[in-house]
């Protein structure tokens, strides 16, 4: 049970299902009784092509409600009990859509996770799938129903609930479809598909009718988050083309995501991003030795805390290293903590944090190997007064960190200078 | 899968638990986080003394609300997605009454009935237990954990979620006291036990310290639902002994409910008991056939519709006979439609139901034989000008049908004719 999504193997390869559509609602598509309606009708007019397997997340803020009761019981609720907690979010969704598909005269079966059989590891509040069970989903669609499947959520082979964390049920939808073998899965969201910045932020903004995977899960690590990178990679890596479309304009085509392998890259950079719910963490003067940053990585790995923008820096003439690096604000609590047990262990001076700063990333296909670019983005921001905090970069994105308040300024000044709105 | 919950074989015999307290408690013992912080308390207290099983219904209206969000999907929610949907209630209680004993630092473990395997038939809204695993529970007793199990709730073999009808809750304590070898259940509640006649209707009603397993199912099938009769029926079954005690006074010692072999009858009648949740429903003119009644009633059986006071009238003259019964208030829309279908295959000229009825019962061991009891409440109530639209009389216990609006006072003449409140 230690195999991740990437390279889980799902027992699909002998069951697919022929010709299904493999079909994804967030929460806000499923706030209220009418949305639910009007979700319905969407599903009950593509049944009428073929087979339709639904994924469904929480009602709008159920979930946060559902926090808020536990921290009523307890400060720190047991990840385990939050699990089996959450996941009635979505069993509640299932079920009403299920219902109102019903009222419409349409067959259809709401499943759990744990009917199904969607196993993960037991890992809480941030499970990944290792293994899905498609009989009884088979069987349920062989019966003509259409199938309302319970995102987010999954069971350990103990039969404790997981939940799957951040994009939990986009990457449900991406899992199953790849375990149906469906070519294509939507993903129905409030927006009408990527956009190439921030449509709120800079209003040239521009929708991408089609972007590769690679694109989109630096897009979305960056900030642009109409679908999780997790999601993503798992569709890249079973071949399954993601549309991303909007629930209210379902007339609409959205944005196609695929591997891109037919396109001619004709964007050097395809988009801007900004990600401000990142903090900078630093555990500074660690006197050398080898194997330090491993520890430190490792460490925070086990708390499953997810990383980025890793420094090391080293001061020949003391011989003492710091490293920084990025993560999730919801992490910083237990980086913090899982840092300062290490501090004294490793001899390190302190542990700092900065919740004050803001990830802006350009995308693209493109950028690797023209340094033109990079040059264009440090004197745009340059000239603008705008002090860069820290500076990454990938074979397809550039990220640099500049204050909170400067984020949206210097977006839409790399994405003038880029010439993203024309 | 046909077995009924009294003729269950748990697999308990060989896994009982040493010393094991079995406690439930009702919605309104757990309506907000206040009240399951003060449930918490009492569970924390008990484990002290040995190993504490807790089963739990959900919050306050919490059915309610989710009952009332089905059906703003669907004027006829599918008995199947219903279940799944009503479960939610109990998942919800079991995982914060959890989290709440953590954070008093007692260790506890929420369990779903999915997740222990507590297997009903393939029934929705009212299905019976027929078998329990309770392998899973075992060792979570034996990991030191109390154990906090969604009432009202099972499984079938499929893995579809059904729910236990009226009464759930006490049942699957009752059913897991059994599974388990306890050999006292208690049942907390929001009052202080098992009164000989509803406290709020009769002013001189009294709390009994001690009944039998027979008199409460017969005070409990009348309206004074206290505990429900199913779980009783199912107690006496495995000799589990039952204490109904007030959540709110914890230190009273409530109602016990035994065999009652050890008790002398000093009782003639224990109780007076109202039930307004009836109608009355008749079948008339059905031409005379051997085994009329039987298909009525096993039409009504196929349906899952319990009924009660069954009576047959034969009219010698016309050679036609009616069949006049009670049934469940929340029933009668199924059992008109039942018998309406029937209605022309056996020739019958209408089917009625008068919702304007409730049944006042008077119960007690040493009913039976005693020809005097019916004589004085027939005679009270004919006195102060009662009607009686129904009589039916058994081993312990005699009830009368009377006008809705009649039934408070015929409660309290009859309590007083039989000088219950000295």
């Amino acid at each position: 049970m230690t195999k991740s999504e990437t390279s889980q193997k799902t027992k699909s390869t002998n069951h697919k299902v022929k010709n299904i559509s493999v079909v994804k609602f967030g929460g806000t598509s499923v706030k209220n009784i009418g949305r639910i309606q009007h979700v319905a009708e969407i599903i009950a007019e593509r049944s009428k092509i073929g087979p339709v397997l639904v994924v469904v997340s929480a009602m709008g803020d159920t979930t946060d409600y559902l926090v808020k009761l536990a921290s009523h019981c307890s400060n720190h609720p047991e990840p385990r009990e939050l699990d089996q907690l959450l996941s009635v979010g979505e069993q509640i969704s299932i079920t009403l859509v299920t219902m109102t598909l019903h009222a419409m005269g349409v067959k259809a079966r709401s499943l759990t996770a744990h009917q199904i059989g969607i196993f993960t590891e037991t890992v809480h509040s941030k499970a990944r799938i290792v293994d899905i069970e498609i009989d009884r989903l088979v069987k349920a669609i062989e019966a003509n129903n259409i199938v309302v499947v319970a995102g987010f959520q999954g069971v350990t082979q103990d039969g404790d609930i997981t939940t799957l964390g951040r994009g939990g049920s986009d990457t449900t939808a991406v899992a199953l479809a790849a375990a149906c073998g469906a070519s294509v899965c939507d993903i129905y969201t409030d927006v009408d598909g990527i956009y190439n910045a921030d449509p709120n932020v800079i209003s040239g903004a521009r929708l991408l009718p089609r972007v590769s995977y690679a694109e989109v899960v630096e897009m979305a690590r960056l900030g642009a988050q109409v679908i999780h990178p997790r999601a993503v990679e798992l569709a890249r890596n079973y071949n399954v083309k993601l549309r991303v479309r909007n629930t209210f304009k379902p007339d609409h085509e959205g944005t196609v995501i695929d591997g891109g392998e037919d396109m001619e890259i004709v964007r050097t950079v395809s988009g801007v991003a900004i990600d401000k719910d990142q903090a900078r963490v630093a555990i500074l003067d660690i006197p050398d030795q080898p194997g330090v940053a491993g520890k430190i990585m490792q460490a925070l790995a086990d708390k499953h805390i997810v990383i980025d923008m890793i420094m090391q820096a080293f001061h020949p003439t003391s011989g003492l290293s710091s490293i920084t690096f990025t993560v999730h604000q919801s992490d910083v609590k237990d980086t913090i903590a899982t840092l300062s047990e290490l501090k004294d262990k490793l001899g390190a001076s302190e542990v700092l944090s900065d919740p004050d700063i803001a990830k802006v990333s350009i995308i693209g296909a493109g950028l690797a190997g023209q340094p033109g670019i990079a040059a264009i983005v440090f004197s745009t921001l340059g000239e603008a007064g705008i002090n860069m905090k820290m500076i990454s970069t990938s074979e397809m994105k550039l990220t640099v960190v500049v204050a909170k308040g400067d984020a949206e300024k210097a977006a839409k000044l790399i994405h003038k200078a880029f010439e993203l709105d024309t």
